[in-house]
């Protein structure tokens, strides 16, 4: 069997974050080495907490929590927190009761350029919430964006609106600034936007077969489902959601769920279309100079095998 | 016979407008009743000197030319002018003699809301360059929305990248504060992208046809075009040139030769996307107020029968 992949997930639980997260923890390919977290779904220190209560859940309590950021990275910027997607407590208003074990000393930050530089080039970060914490890691260690394997982002809006405005998608406008840094830094970066992600559904049928059956953590998954079914159903009248998280992981354990091309993404970083993900394909030569210039590429996901995912997502909840 | 409809044509010509402007005369279904100039792909003055010496050389002195504006609606926004691209004269470096003509006392702004008003919702507005007369037009008289019958633009990049840099097309680049007003202002707006004209190609092969027919205004044409053959080579490593400003006259002749969807534009109008334009397409009902929300819709074009327009150019050129 080959080396297993080791993950980091920057996370801000978040009903699909759990949902991701239960199939790290139950994907043979990857080795989950710890929990970063990230204000988005819900505050930072809510995420903290969420992380540390579904690894309990899990029974993966060997695995350590970094806390993140709980700013954004130009200091001053109001949060937007998307507790109308996920609850108030970001995990389906359930009343979980606290869980019983803290995060780990060292910051987000701390733990990703550690992690990096003790497993040169193996080490995949899967982030599913703004980037805060990956830019800080970038501006904090020089080496990091080659020690890192890879950033798998879920993030953006390639040619299709946004799902914050019609320009941005959520976590790049959570964090604007720091997502430029990271699409611009030279690591090797896969972005996974919601034109990706608002084609792999999770119906009502897949969820009634996921609570019929004895997996624990599919049931858990269910109960906390009912609020991101309604978000979905009021804002986009579809009958399922979109598994934005769970897809991204999956991306990050197996790169032929989709197909990407590779070129320069800037952020737009204010004005009316702030947290905007612009993508140049090369194909004009530009007689003038641009923000595009001389800056690395990056993978963009164009297409993805939906029913493989889904698939996946709800084969591994329910074997567990 | 239909009443023909009444276009005014607002242009800063420019090889491709030459080939709109010529292709409006020679087009049954239209009355030319003015031209408006504007600066883009040469400076204002030029613009104007141009439109007079094409009427002239399609022998149709009798049709005004009212000059526009020689600064953006903010003034002070340092013009870019596209003459890499049409050569320094605007027409293919050809040197030709001044007009003896001159333009009308009225700016074209004062021009545009007049006729408008004299022929309510009859006057189709074909804008061809930045937009800023059309926005000063909308400012000045508060009916001017409701006199004109129809503005098409020529402009925008919609989910594809732009034509100045990786954001934003040319002319809504020129002046992005008035393609804001322009798109905003309630008025029956029909914007022809890039993202359409880029299909719309006249190949090597068919300017040689239009050069060896007995055509003046075709054999005018593939005169100005070199310049025009090799910009495209160089930037697109195309065999051909894209026909932006004939696309769009004709879809303001024939609305069947393009499809569209309605929605919402807005234009970035700072940092690195100035100029792009976003349409909303209203698939998601978002929960928080932004730009695009109690804006009126547009059109914006989606396909276009290109082989048609290709022909209609030809055929029309090649039959003066």
């Amino acid at each position: 069997m080959a080396e297993r992949k080791k993950i980091i997930i920057d996370t801000d639980p978040g009903i699909d974050d759990a949902m991701a997260i239960f199939l790290a923890l139950q994907s043979p390919e990857v080795e989950v080495i710890g929990l970063t977290t990230i204000y988005g779904n819900v505050y930072t220190t809510l995420a903290t907490t969420n992380a540390l209560h579904l690894l309990e859940i899990a029974g993966r309590t060997d695995i350590p929590v970094a806390e993140g950021s709980h700013v954004t990275i130009t200091k001053g910027t109001k949060l937007r927190i998307a507790d109308f997607v996920h609850g108030t407590d970001g995990l389906g208003n359930q009343n979980f009761p606290p869980p019983k074990g803290k995060p780990i000393e060292q910051s987000a930050a701390d733990f990703l350029t550690q992690q990096a530089s003790l497993y040169p080039g193996k080490v995949t970060v899967v982030a599913l919430g703004p980037l805060t914490n990956i830019a800080l890691a970038i501006q904090s260690d020089p080496a990091f964006v080659k020690n890192i394997g890879q950033i798998v982002i879920l993030g953006g809006a390639f040619s299709v609106n946004g799902n914050v405005n019609p320009a941005a998608e959520a976590n790049i406008f959570g964090d604007p600034d720091a997502a430029d840094i990271v699409f611009t830094s030279g690591a090797d970066v896969l972005a996974i936007g919601i034109n990706i992600t608002h084609q792999v559904i999770l119906t009502d049928a897949d969820r009634d077969k996921m609570a019929k059956s004895n997996g624990k953590l599919a049931q858990y998954i269910c109960k906390i489902l009912d609020v991101y079914f309604s978000y979905h159903h009021d804002a986009y009248s579809t009958k399922g959601v979109y598994l934005h998280d769970p897809t991204t992981l999956l991306a990050a354990i197996d790169p032929l769920l989709v197909t990407y091309v590779e070129g320069v993404v800037r952020v737009q970083t204010m004005g009316i279309t702030r947290g905007l993900t612009l993508f140049y394909n090369k194909q004009k030569r530009f007689g003038e100079v641009s923000e595009w210039c001389d800056k690395p590429t990056v993978k963009v996901a164009v297409t993805v095998d939906a029913p493989s995912v889904v698939k996946l997502v709800m084969e591994r909840l329910m074997h567990s």
